[in-house]
C-alpha cells in the first residue's frame, strides 16, 4: 500500500484543521483596536493549538520516515488519530471564547489526551510491523515524552475543575516539551547511514 | 493520464470534505459542560460520517492501486463519486441538528445510496478498462459488500419514516461491515507477487 | 521550475473551491422534506458550478499533461485563473439564493467569462513556451470550444438582464459542450507514442 | 528529511488560506447590482490579499526549489511562517469590513511585517545550513527586496492613524515590486545548469 498517498491524505487534513481553526477568529464589527481586545484568548488559544498541531504534524513525519509499509490497521489508526485533531478547533473555540474556563479547558485536555493515545497506538502498529529491532522502535527508546503527556494532560483535566491556569500552564509546558526538536530518530537514522 | 495527480486531487477533496462536516460542530456559548449536551447528535452523526468518509477513503485508495491508467470517464466518474460525497456534511449536519428525525435520516442514506453507485460506477469502469481478467476484478470478486450495502441503505431510507432507530442501526450496521479490513486487494496483490 | 509543485498547489486550490462551495447548502432548521425545497436553486446552481470546476480541472490537468516546463509567468498567469475560480463560489451563492435572479445570473456568467479568459492566457503561455508545433498546440488546434464558450458567456451576460432563463440555458449548454471528452490531446499524445 | 512532503503540507496551507479568505465575501441578500457595492472594499482587499500569498508561494517555491535538505528548525521556522500567513484572512476581512479604517491597515500592516521577518529567518536558516557559497545564497544577493519591505511595511503602519491611503498605496507598493518577476534565483540555477 502507498505509503505518499497515506502521507499526503494526513498532511491535507492537518493542514485544514490547522487552517480553519482561524476561522473561529470572527472578524470584529468596530474599527477600533480595542475591538480586538475581546479576541484576545480567542488568539492565544489558537496559537496554542497552531503549536500542538505542528508538534503532531512534525512527529507524524518523523514516524512515517522510518516506516516503510503501510497496513490496513495502520490506516485506521491514522483515521482514529486525525478523528481527535479535527476536534481540535472545537475544543479551541470553545476555551477560547469562554476565556480558559474550567470545562473548556478540561475539554481542551480529553481532546490531547485522546490525540496522544491515539498517536500511540500508531506507533504500536508501526513498530509492530517493523519489528522491535527496527528503527523506529530503537529511536522511539523509552519515549518519556510520549509516556509523560498523557499523564500531565490528566493532571490538567483534573486541576481544570480546581484551576484553569495550572492546567493551561501544564498545557504550555507538554507543547514545550515538545517543542525542543526530537533528534531521536534524525539521530538513529544518521547513524545508520554512517 | 497520470494517476498520482488523480489520486492526489481525491485526497484533497475527500480530505476537505471530512474535515469540514467539524464546522457544522458549532461552537456552544454556556462554558458548562451541561452546554454541550444538545451538541451529542451532532457529535455522533460526525462519527459515523467520519468513519463512512475513512471507509470511501480507505476502498478508494485499495482500488486505484489495482488501476493502472486513468481515461476520461474515470475523472468524470471520480468527480461524480466525489459530487455525492461532497453532499455528506450536509445530509450530517442536518440530520444531527434535528435529532435523527425522520426525513434527515432517510436524506443521509440517500446521498449514501448514490455514493455507492457512483463508487460501483467507478470500479466498473476501471475493471472494464483493465479487462476481466485483471487483478482488480479477481480482487473485487463477488463484492457481496458492494452488493449488499445498497440494498440496506434502501431497507434504511424506507424505514427512516417508521423508525429512524432503524434505519440508523442499520447505517452503522453496514459501516461495521466495511471497517472488517477489506484484504480481498491485498490478498490478490500479495499471491500475485509471490 | 517543478511543474508538480505547480500541479499540487493548483488540485489543492481547486479542490478546496469544489468544496467550500457546498457550505452555501446551510443546513435549514425544519426536520420535513418542505424544510429542503428553498434549497433547490442553491442545489441546482451547486450542481451547475460543481460541473464547470470538474471540467476545469480536467482541462488543466490534460493541458498541463503536454506542458514540459513551469515558468514565471506562467505560475501567475494560473494564479490569475485560480482568482477566477476562486469567485466561483460566490457568484454561485449569490445566484442561488435569489434563485437565478438577473444580475447574479449575469455576475456568474462574468466570472465564468473571466476564468474562460483566464485559461486562454495561461494556454497561450504554455504554447508560446513550448513553440507553435509542439504537441499541445497542435492538441488545441482550432480550439472551437475554447472560442465559442466566451461568446456565449456574453450573449447569456446580455440576455440575464431581458431572461435569465436564457442565459441559463446557455450556461448548461457551454458546461455539456465541454462535459463531452475532449479527446484531442489524448489522440495527439497517443498517435505519438504509436 | 522529505522535501517533498514539507512543501507538499506547505502548499496544502497555502492553498487553503488563500481560498478560506473568499469566504469573507459574505453572499449579499438582495439581488440587484447594487447590493454588491458594500462588499467593494471587501473584495479590493481580498484581491490584495490573493496577490500577496501568490508572492509568498512563488517565493516559498523558488527558495526551496535551491534547498536540498530540510532540518527540525526549518519545519518549525516554516509553521512559523504559515501562522502569520494563516492571520492574513483575519486581517484582509476586518479591513475590508471597516473600509480600509485605520487600525484594520495597520493591523494588516503588522501582519505582513510579521510574515515577512519569518520568511526572512526561514531564508537564513537555509543558506546556513547550504553554505555560503551555496545557489540560494547567491541567488538571494543583496536581498533589497526583501530588506526594503519590512521598512515600507513599518513606514505603512505608523503612517495608518495619520492617513490610510497612504499606507495602502505602500501595500500596493511592495506587492508590485515583488509581482516584477524575481529572475534571480531562476538566473542562478540556470546559469549553473549552463
Amino acid at each position: 500500500m502507498g505509503k505518499s498517498r497515506f502521507e499526503a491524505f494526513s498532511d491535507g487534513v492537518i493542514a485544514i484543521i490547522i487552517t480553519i481553526m482561524v476561522l473561529e477568529l470572527k472578524v470584529p464589527h468596530g474599527e477600533s483596536i480595542e475591538a480586538l481586545a475581546p479576541l484576545l484568548p480567542v488568539f492565544l488559544s489558537y496559537v496554542l493549538s497552531f503549536i500542538y498541531l505542528g508538534i503532531y504534524w512534525n512527529n507524524h513525519h518523523h514516524m512515517l520516515h522510518a516506516c516503510h509499509q503501510v497496513t490496513g490497521p495502520m490506516l485506521w489508526a491514522n483515521l482514529h488519530l486525525l478523528f481527535w485533531l479535527s476536534l481540535i478547533p472545537f475544543a479551541t473555540g470553545w476555551m477560547g471564547e469562554n476565556h480558559f474556563a474550567a470545562s473548556p479547558s478540561a475539554l481542551y485536555g480529553v481532546v490531547l489526551l485522546m490525540a496522544a493515545i491515539a498517536f500511540w497506538i500508531l506507533q504500536q502498529l508501526i513498530i509492530a510491523s517493523q519489528g522491535r529491532d527496527s528503527l523506529l522502535s530503537k529511536a522511539v527508546g523509552c519515549d518519556w515524552k510520549g509516556k509523560t503527556s498523557p499523564v500531565l494532560y490528566l493532571i490538567a483535566i483534573a486541576t481544570a475543575f480546581w484551576s484553569q491556569w495550572i492546567s493551561q500552564g501544564l498545557y504550555v509546558l507538554v507543547a514545550l516539551v515538545w517543542l525542543v526538536p526530537d533528534r531521536r530518530i534524525e539521530k538513529i537514522l544518521g547513524s545508520k547511514e554512517t
